[in-house]
């Protein structure tokens, strides 16, 4: 069932037609009179001849054929009978403007579920209820009550916007109206109790007009479809921004896990973000700030940031920006500075910041020569031009035809930062983006250029979540430890020993010193029990402690199942490494740094499998421990393979349906110069997926 | 000498006086005749009897009078000779507009120290050279070129900036005339060399009409004199913000500490202006955009937001941006949901973010019922109302005057974020701040309720630097550690030691395990060498060690001067204090985490002596290792007060003007639940100064 009968429908029935344009269901036709809708507007009013002017009917069962989509504007019972009578008559689509069902409660949500099931059966979608509507400007189809396309006079564009919420479509849609940018779809689906906002958005990236896509989400239960809707954007070349509010409302995950807990949903709708190419803006702000620049169509080589400035106050500025947003300045070549230093007066300084000083008052073809001397160096990215002294006396027309001029020759992305009015506006009309302040300016050369970097690497598919098989249930650290070292993860030497010279011989073998610790997995918190020995290096330490051990159990009315000896393992850094089956983003790996703090001062990040070396090296890089991988004071770097390996591994494990794990907590993984090995950890798995058999003794 | 002459002439000259309107010298006439400047204008002009219709001089001796104020708007030497005559003359001030002096090297500087003495001798001082120029709106006094007073027509009002760039105080006058805001004062110094910023802000800042000072700082040389400008803006309740600009030119300090690494200038001047009240601004959207907020005069009692929206999506993201700020959101006492409650529709929930759902558009007067409901709850100390859903049908004007009238009942700040601009104007136009955007208007918030709690802290007056007394040298850690002990810093207990015999009585004091390392001041790097031995535990151990140091000292070929043994102290933090005598900032103190990382993956703050143990406490808030304050995972909280003790006492011995101290560095301060002991100190003290005597045995 394509939703081509919502975006693009050759026929709008309106159930409560009204004569008012500010009634709700007055304003659709009023709209699509005003914007020359070429289908067919079928008005319906039992009591009304015509409504504002157009021939109405009785009812959608007195209509001449089957309408494309019916806009049902009556509220309560009625609107449940519109829903009824249009799949009756065969509609294609149904919006449902409605609010009163969903959104308060489980009987709400039961009546939408019956609208779906009896519409579907029928061959009819539908969106809603709680839906504003949507409205295509390109068409004319506006089936929307919206206020602010009056506010703010509609005009055909290359932007389109898809929100769960009326406001936060309205809201954008105004923003960029003010700027002058062209808005072709703005759809507000409301409860989302068919089609949802991420299957819309799979249908409105497709339109040939459409360049940007813009959504504001609030629950997001149908990732696959948003994955969808990315793949679709990248193959036009459509990128997506993505608002998916309530970070602020997220509680803790209830979960046994510290992985779980660290795995919010806010932070799993981060990664998931991350890998389809949807850049996530915090705002509005950040939803419509870098317009311009995506629809210029640019793709930048990198971020590294040429400024160019008549001040030079100005340039440190943008300077200082760019060092906050994490945007290197290019370093211009020695032959490029040469090029630049020949264009400029001679007490003007060629590096980057470039200060064309004054003499832009005197010279106004500065910037036209300048611009293709330090963009010919291939390190230069993007400009920034600067201009906060300009107007009467200054070229500032001419500047910006220079600036439009180099970008259509070269590609490569130049926007302004001027408070003058004038002056933006005279950037503007030639498509040069334009901001008053050079923080803003930054801000949105900083989003554009991760976004064109998050979009240039591949992707690989979405994992679905697995079922959980029954409830789960953690395995004891020995069968943890097996299951992992079965997956790849280099676990610690260790036996499980029923008997103290069992302990004794394992030392013997291990040299060094060894731990030993009670094997029971019905006992948490071993430590403070006093059931965990560690450095033992003699056999009379290893036999003293295996008595204790046996006793203690014994004391807490445990049976005694042996005792766990491993290697005494030492490293440079404990990291940690974690993976959570999450129920709708499926399989979450948690990378970062270990030890007690792992969640009072977390350090990590997520990442959702599959994903490459390259990727694990990425998620490094931005961790705050990140210095550690190159080495630090006289300290060699952490191996960094080693942890990407351990982190795809268990995202192996996650992955493999017939583990059934549904957690993974390794803390410590010892990271040395030379490897990692976990020496910890604890496998929850669902019920029927046993997670290993303990007792072997292994050294990945 | 006064700078009522620069700020509030009563008569100006202006040397170079033209014709043309669009010449530096023909501005300020211009300027000041369009604009009714009431005190005397006196044209130099050798060649015209009178410039832009007013009676022209040939030269400053041939003024019937000496003039309050010169403008210098000749280049060169003419610029100099100009100086000179206004100083003959007997002229109060003179405002070198010319550049090519400082800013391009040893011979410009030289040239404006002269002329500062000449001026200075006579009485006179000197703003410039490289000045765009003094404006007062408030007088008409126009001594300024910019340009952008055309673009922008000027209006009196309580808004003074002064900057030392001409572009950067044209900059935000441009920003907030556009926004309507009145600016009395607009003032580009250039290169300081007499007057500088910070001194003509002690002046503009005692100007009645001024309610809110913006500066804009390249460099900054004299603190005393900006600490005195926020004084006196405290006194008259005149916030300041300031851009200092420049953070990425930073490079690190060449220093042999640590902490000299870590107290890099930019660092220092935060730390400056969080002591004296003055809101650092990042950049120029900073530095405007709460002026609204400012200008109201509110003083409120906390930082807690209470949200009130028409649509539920705004006000979640209402919520998102309040978190992200570290905005806490009002927690309502249940007899003000009660309240609220009754003022609401039966379906829309009382709680903060407060919806007041689309029943707005039927009951227009629900704003004014709900902010004094919610407003009457304590926990309130600010609102922010978000209409994204408004336009015609809504009765927006109305909803402006009841939040005005809540405000002025209250005191309490309201601010609207609304994308629709007539929403926007029309709360603008009863004095409530508006903004477009959710996310600016946190923003807003944000800035004004921490401003507000810097300048409700009391301040302790500034510690001059003290000069440097000749080269540093860095004390032995015996000596060291001896003088931290003397001004009250814990000390691990040790003995320097002679002999291996004295060592061993030592273990036999401190009982447990102990360290011995060489005492040789001279040799750095000493573990490297093989010279730092840990874990002693009995007579044989501490005998061999001491042997082995005192043959490797004499191998690397320097004299054996005895061995430092020291207790094994353990805790369960390592943390770090330092301190550095800043030149031009004075004494400044690190806290944070120690370690190997104290460089690579810093988490520390900067205090400036004297501070308080609460302002420690502060400080410590902010780090990222705060929770191991709170205690996390069943370690106990380390000692706050200890740590603020320790950080205190090294606050001290930098003061001491007769130890001479000019860097400290302790890493770890081993810290636990109920202490902290410096572990390994090192002191650098200025010629002159010795750190201390050797050989005591301390525990402080």
């Amino acid at each position: 069932m394509s939703l081509a009968a919502l975006v693009r429908p050759s026929s709008v029935a309106v159930v409560g037609a009204s004569d008012n344009t500010d009634k709700i269901g007055g304003r659709p036709l009023y709209y699509m009179k005003a914007l020359g809708y070429r289908g067919r507007i079928l008005p319906i009013n039992p009591a009304r001849q015509t409504v504002q002017g157009i021939p109405a009917f009785a009812s959608l069962e007195a209509l001449p054929e089957a309408p494309d989509c019916v806009v049902v504007a009556v509220p309560g019972q009625a609107a449940i009978d519109a829903v009824e009578a249009a799949a009756r008559i065969g509609a294609k689509a149904a919006i449902i403007i409605a609010s009163g069902f969903g959104e308060l409660g489980a009987a709400g949500k039961a009546e939408e579920a019956r609208m779906r099931t009896l519409a579907n059966a029928a061959g009819m979608r539908l969106v809603g209820p709680n839906s504003q509507g949507l409205a295509n400007f390109g068409t004319g189809a506006i089936m929307s009550f919206s206020t602010m396309f009056i506010e703010e006079p509609p005009q055909d564009g290359p932007v389109a916007i898809v929100s769960q919420s009326g406001a936060m479509a309205a809201a954008p849609y105004g923003l960029l109206r003010q700027r002058g940018i062209g808005v072709r779809h703005v759809n507000a689906t409301g409860n989302d109790c068919d089609v949802t906002a991420s299957e819309l958005a799979t249908e409105i990236v497709q339109d040939e007009g459409v360049r940007l896509l813009l959504l504001y989400l609030e629950a997001l239960d149908d990732p696959a479809m948003l994955a969808r809707a990315a793949a679709l954007g990248r193959e036009r070349g459509v990128p997506i921004i993505a608002i998916k509010s309530g970070r602020s409302a997220q509680g803790a995950r209830a979960a046994a896990s510290h992985t779980g807990a660290i795995a919010t949903p806010d932070r799993t709708v981060d990664a998931f973000f991350a890998k389809h190419g949807i850049w996530r803006a915090d705002g509005m702000a950040d939803l419509v700030r870098a317009t311009e620049m995506y629809l210029q169509g640019w793709r930048p080589q990198g971020r590294n940031v040429a400024i160019l400035s008549n001040s030079g106050a100005s340039g440190v500025l943008c300077a200082d920006a760019a060092e906050r947003a994490g945007l290197p300045l290019a370093t211009l070549a020695p032959e490029t500075e040469a090029t630049v230093a020949a264009a400029l007066p001679t007490f003007a300084s060629p590096k980057n910041p470039i200060d064309v000083t004054a003499a832009l008052l005197s010279d106004p073809g500065l910037i036209g020569k300048v611009l293709p001397a330090a963009g010919a160096d291939p390190d230069v990215h993007m400009f920034l031009l600067a201009v906060p002294i300009s107007g009467r006396g200054y070229d500032f027309p001419g500047y910006a035809r220079d600036a439009a001029a180099f970008t259509a020759a070269t590609g490569k992305p130049v926007v302004l930062a001027a408070p003058q009015r004038q002056v933006r506006d005279a950037f503007a009309a030639v498509g040069v983006p334009a901001f008053q302040t050079e923080d803003e300016a930054i801000a949105a050369l900083s989003q554009f250029a991760r976004h064109n970097e998050m979009l240039a690497r591949p992707v690989a598919a979405m994992v679905p979540p697995r079922p959980a098989a029954g409830p789960a249930a953690t395995s004891s650290e020995a069968a943890s430890l097996d299951l992992l070292a079965r997956f790849g993860v280099p676990t610690v030497a260790r036996r499980l020993c029923a008997s103290a010279d069992e302990a004794v011989r394992f030392l013997g073998q291990i040299g060094g010193r060894i731990v030993l610790k009670a094997a029971s997995a019905a006992i948490p918190h071993k430590s403070e029990h006093g059931l965990v020995h560690v450095g033992l290096g003699d056999p009379a330490a290893v036999e003293a402690a295996f008595a204790r051990i046996a006793a203690t159990v014994e004391a807490l009315g445990h049976p005694f199942e042996g005792a766990l000896a491993a290697e005494m393992v030492r490293g440079e850094r404990e990291l940690a490494i974690g993976g959570v089956m999450d129920p709708v983003f499926g399989p979450v790996v948690m990378i970062g740094d270990g030890g007690i703090a792992v969640e009072a001062m977390p350090d990590n990040a997520l990442l959702l499998p599959p994903f490459t070396a390259a990727d694990v090296d990425d998620a490094l890089a931005r961790l705050r421990i990140a210095p550690l991988f190159q080495g630090v004071r006289g300290h060699p770097p952490l191996d960094r393979r080693a942890v990407a390996a351990a982190a795809q591994a268990v995202a192996a494990l996650l992955m493999d349906a017939a583990a059934g794990v549904v957690s993974v907590d390794i803390n410590p993984l010892m990271v040395t110069a030379t490897g990692a090995v976990a020496v910890d950890g604890l496998v929850e798995t669902a019920a029927g997926a046993p997670a290993g058999t303990g007792g072997t003794e292994t050294r990945g």
